[in-house]
């Protein structure tokens, strides 16, 4: 049986987001499913010592420009949001919650979730707006604001963060396919060929 | 008249020698030129804050493996050199005085540089070493000696690493293609795209 295609991802990463449009296509093509990880990238930052991209000297402005450009790429909407980055939990504790009851609607609402935030600028940091997102889908809102502050989500999304760190996932996007790990979403088209050829 | 490629790289960035055996071919394709600018990669670090990969936890794991990896991908030969990274002054000052007198010459003498380094294996920092790469093309050792120590050629790569920082160059390599500027080895296929399609 072949594996899945592991999608490890925070949902205030733009490649991230781009990435997103495309990692299930590249799977299917394959014959695999993707099951998308959200984790928090900071705690991966505190190993790394890395800073927010847009931060940086020199790789801020490159970064800038490259998002507004694949946009255009990939024919993708792209609007860069105030603030940015911005701290995700309510979305990813929410993303396990509905990914334990229907894996089907927490990929619908995690689509949502970047497309409300890198496709229309608007901060989903606040579990309201997460509540609004998943509301759309049939969810109801109660339960949701309610799971996203209790200890088992909270917990689950820190065994996520564990976990990436773990198995060595180094930034956002990162594919696991068959234990090898690929990071950055121009790694894409390398994913698709390693599935194609199954590995070199 | 369509403008060139430009390949900023430092002599001992791993994604910079896989890049090397591309970017002439994504180049040419275009009918274009792909101009070679090796650099201090530490003055970009200076700037960004980047430590060299292999000693940032999660990330240089990630990044042994990915080149052994990429190594196979590509077809190409691939060892990790002992030291790595190391400076590559004298490589650089060469080159830039070979490319004042014959272009072709310092393209062939930086392939074969690379070859060395991370094909071989061979530490490229001693200007010895280098002599020896530069004598297989029939450049006179004695003078090649001479050069790496004059001050031109010290200034001519220092005006180099100054005008990759103006130029916001942040990593190696990077491309430069009608203004536009894609940083890695695996935004080739994006910089021949970009040509194929005269921008997005």
């Amino acid at each position: 049986m072949p594996g899945i295609v592991e999608f490890w991802f925070d949902f205030s990463s733009p490649y991230g987001y781009f990435a997103s449009h495309f990692v299930d296509q590249v799977a299917a093509k394959a014959g695999r499913s993707a099951v998308w990880k959200p984790f928090m990238l900071g705690s991966v930052f505190k190993e790394t010592g890395a800073r927010p991209l847009a931060d940086v000297p020199l790789k801020g402005p490159y970064c800038l420009r490259d998002w507004d450009r694949l946009g255009r790429y990939h024919k993708v909407p792209w609007v860069l949001p105030k603030p940015f980055p911005i701290a995700t939990l309510a979305a990813a504790r929410a993303y396990y919650w509905l990914d334990g009851q229907d894996p089907g609607v927490a990929k619908a609402f995690a689509r949502e979730v970047f497309a409300t935030y890198f496709g229309k600028g608007v901060d989903v940091s606040p579990a309201e707006v997460v509540a609004d997102i998943a509301e759309q889908l049939d969810v109801e809102r109660a339960a949701l604001l309610a799971a996203v502050e209790q200890p088992q989500w909270k917990q689950r999304l820190k065994a996520a963060g564990d976990e990436a760190i773990t198995r060595g996932v180094c930034g956002s996007p990162f594919f696991i396919v068959d234990g090898e790990g690929f990071w950055g979403s121009d790694r894409l088209a390398m994913v698709a060929d390693w599935l194609d050829r199954g590995g070199w």
